[in-house]
């Protein structure tokens, strides 16, 4: 199980790599949710997201025989950019495997990294055993996007940053997918300011882990509809117990909230963050939210900025 | 004439007001610039431009009585919602003199933060008589969006901040148009590190200030053509001398590059930025730029935010 000390290894061993973000605020943000809102950038983290720091973690923490052979995951988003960047900086292999749907510019933002880029079936099944075929030819070190401790352990540095940048924080309000940033995140909240509330949130049509807690076991995925791509994934193995143990509760948002949220944050914190980044935001935003007493002091995570900006969603 | 106590004075009165805004760095820049960059995020501040750190120091050093009478401008841009807010914040009035073809969306936004707004013909001759009138009528303060020493102390705070979070800048580069902005923090950067290189960046559209130095009188704004519209403003006559003091040159870049800057910088940096603010970064990826010697450590000055995110130019 990942500790609060898992966590401070964690923040050794990715500071001279990765950046610490900063805490935004924004006047017309607090006025629309009647809180005070600390925006916790993670769209301006290395990679322009969150997963840079997991992805730092695993890949330095790895023994020099280990990192000898590489490191292999299977992924089209932003974890595959991460462990591409966290490789090179280690001047290790990184073998991603990607299924041939991946939009071009993806590919060739983790072939900027210098990660090489091995295409399959756009099928779970081709991915899984892509990436078992590389793990058993090379040696190379398989890393989950989440569900492994490494991982966890590394996003949830982002809370010990914000925990130092913001004090007495009631509330805190995290993207969640399959969970990886949200675990975490609650270790670390739970070991420093035990009474925080902490909320997840999920778009109402990857609500995959509300269900879960609800039935007690893990519920997979819907078909991937929703405009939040980084947020179709079900809930791990590991992160699913953790969440269970931590989590106060978890909230959904439409993707018009989120798409409207967007445009919000764009427009007046002036920040380029992705669909996935904001369902926070739309949440704070829902009316039966606005409502609730305490969480005078709220920090949402906004986890990413990676998008087409030739397609905006208005 | 302001000096650098003007600027820790107009330090010390924005404080509780204006925003310390972040440096952000940022891999790919570095790579394509050939030197480390660092951007600060004046974007970031409060309404999205650092017009309000001038407009909040000539709004809060008012004594009662003339606080009393409300402050008057004519702008249809950054100036005139900088203007808006601070006045807002000091709880008096506000009266902006807006051309009839202003953008709704401009006056809206000048209108949320409680200002009056006078419309008048779209030109130059009507917007400066209806403020005199105002003037006349309120006893008013007339307020310009560069050419007051207390608009050019204002702005210079931004490299009283820039000084305290980057240490050994060889460079310093910023948007230049009326020259509020570059003239302030000329001054500060010449206090503090005297032999800091000070470059003003100007639309190739808009070129006047580099015809003014070579010709040592200010010459007139050509028509307004360029994109970067917060550009498109002569110098005045307290920050034409300044600038002919302590800045070592002026360069101009093209519109084509001030459009492929903004991509950039929304697409690596994460950051919302508006073609004036870019002009800097355009500069740097310029090849006659990347060729010099010197200026390891270059500081870049993102100077606002505000654009229709409906209208974007890609």
């Amino acid at each position: 199980m990942v500790d609060i000390q898992d966590i401070r290894d964690a923040a050794k061993r990715i500071e001279p790599f990765a950046r610490k973000t900063p805490v935004e605020t924004c006047g017309t943000l607090d006025r629309l949710a009647g809180r005070e809102i600390f925006l916790k950038c993670e769209n301006l983290q290395k990679v322009g997201a969150f997963k840079f720091r997991g992805a730092c973690n695993a890949v330095m923490g790895l023994d020099d025989a280990e990192a000898a052979r590489g490191v292999v995951t299977h992924s089209s988003g932003n974890h595959a950019q991460a462990l591409a960047l966290a490789a090179k900086m280690r001047g290790i292999n990184a073998t991603i495997v990607m299924p041939s749907d991946a939009p071009r510019v993806k590919r060739a933002a983790v072939e900027g990294y210098g990660a090489t880029v091995v295409e399959c079936e756009p099928t779970q099944e081709a991915r899984e055993h892509n990436a078992k075929v590389i793990v058993e030819r090379d040696g190379a070190t398989f890393i989950s996007p989440y569900n492994d401790h490494r991982i966890i352990a590394g996003q949830g540095t982002t809370y010990l940053e914000l925990h130092e940048q913001v004090a007495d924080l009631d509330a805190l309000i995290v993207p969640l997918g399959g969970g990886g940033l949200l675990s975490g995140m609650s270790i670390a909240a739970r070991a420093l300011n035990p009474d925080i509330r902490i909320i997840g949130v999920e778009p109402q049509l990857a609500d995959d882990a509300a269900e879960s807690l609800r039935t007690g076991r893990i519920v997979p995925q819907r078909p991937p509809r929703t405009i939040a791509d980084g947020l179709r994934t079900s809930l791990g193995t590991l992160t699913f117990p953790i969440i269970q143990q931590n989590v106060d509760e978890v909230v959904s948002v439409s993707d018009e909230a989120i798409v409207c949220a967007m445009h919000l944050i764009w427009e007046r914190a002036k920040l380029v963050v992705e669909p996935s980044a904001v369902v926070g935001v739309a949440a704070v935003f829902q009316e039966d939210f606005k409502a609730r007493a305490g969480m005078e002091r709220t920090a949402v995570v906004l986890s990413g900025g990676n998008l087409d900006l030739s397609a905006l969603p208005w």
